[in-house]
């Protein structure tokens, strides 16, 4: 399974490829950061972080996007930038039919190092040696969407099996509501029936 | 001047189109909402928000895009959505080169009613008014857009005034900063000329 992890953000976009299957040894594809200028517009940033990510889902084909879920609750100042950083790549997965995943800061920190409250520089130590690099990948940004890949490599498994619950669960649920609906009908029909 | 005007939302996405000047009567041209459906995943609806806006600007061909500006101090369970459906909104008319603005609702208010505080009610009398329609274009949000439109029309001379003087003082700055750059360059040479 082959990951791209994106840790949005208006000025650095964090990008990071992970290929491997839970349980396994995992590969890191490539790593990198999309930049854009602080003096540019938001619309034209917005274009370039498009470019961006568009380029790297060409050059390396993930079968799922994985992107960092931004809560509101953070940095008020940067969180608008970083939600609509985050909207972009979105939607470049999802228009190419990708699966999209988003995981919280949290969920991310706690699969790569065991605790949710994790330093930075933990999470750091963690993406360089389960990817068996030489260094920490910098800035930031850019290890942060390593982890992210790797997380959702490590969720997938979990994650697939509360999704067929799930559609289970609704189709169960729909099949009860369709012979709801169904007696709900064939009353009306009937009260119509001795109003007429 | 032609103005699409948008109302950001995940769930309805207000879009308005109007067409004047200043100081003459407007005229809409249309209106409308992208819905895109709360139970589906959030990058499946980014990308219904960009195939609609997508059409409407493929329609109406506007000369400029004005989308309200977020703010994350608002309602912070529906901010988030908010910032990226306005994402999608920013980068579909960026990528065609057309100019965004964004206006805060306050000043959206203050242009079209005279208060940077009025109530929404108050909004859409007043839209219905200055384009002698025949009643307040429904839902809100459709009514949100085609006031954003009328604002950047409106707004758009002293934008342009403002934007001419902003470039007029970089240009200086520049120019005087290329001068200061010129100066230290001479002086390294000078110092390193001395070393040598």
């Amino acid at each position: 399974m082959r990951v791209l992890g994106v840790d949005p953000g208006l000025t650095r976009c964090g990008i990071g490829v992970v290929e491997g299957v839970a349980g396994r040894p995992l590969t890191m594809r490539a790593v990198g950061v999309v930049r854009t200028g602080a003096d540019a517009e938001i619309a034209d940033r917005l274009v370039l972080i498009e470019q961006g990510i568009e380029e790297w889902l060409d050059a390396y084909r993930p079968e799922a996007v994985a992107v960092e879920r931004v809560f509101s609750q953070h940095n008020v100042r940067t969180v608008m930038g970083t939600a609509q950083a985050s909207a972009v790549a979105m939607l470049c997965a999802a228009r190419r039919g990708l699966p999209v995943a988003l995981h919280t800061p949290s969920e991310v920190k706690a699969a790569v190092t065991g605790s949710g409250r994790a330093e930075k520089a933990q999470v750091g130590a963690m993406v360089t040696r389960l990817l068996r690099l030489d260094a920490p990948p910098r800035p930031a940004d850019a290890a942060d969407a390593l982890a992210l890949a790797i997380c959702h490599i490590w969720r997938a498994p979990v994650q697939q099996r509360l999704d067929r619950l799930q559609q289970a669960h609704a189709k169960q649920a729909a099949g009860r509501s369709t012979a709801a609906a169904a007696r709900a009908d064939d009353s009306t029909r009937a009260t119509k029936g001795t109003r007429r």
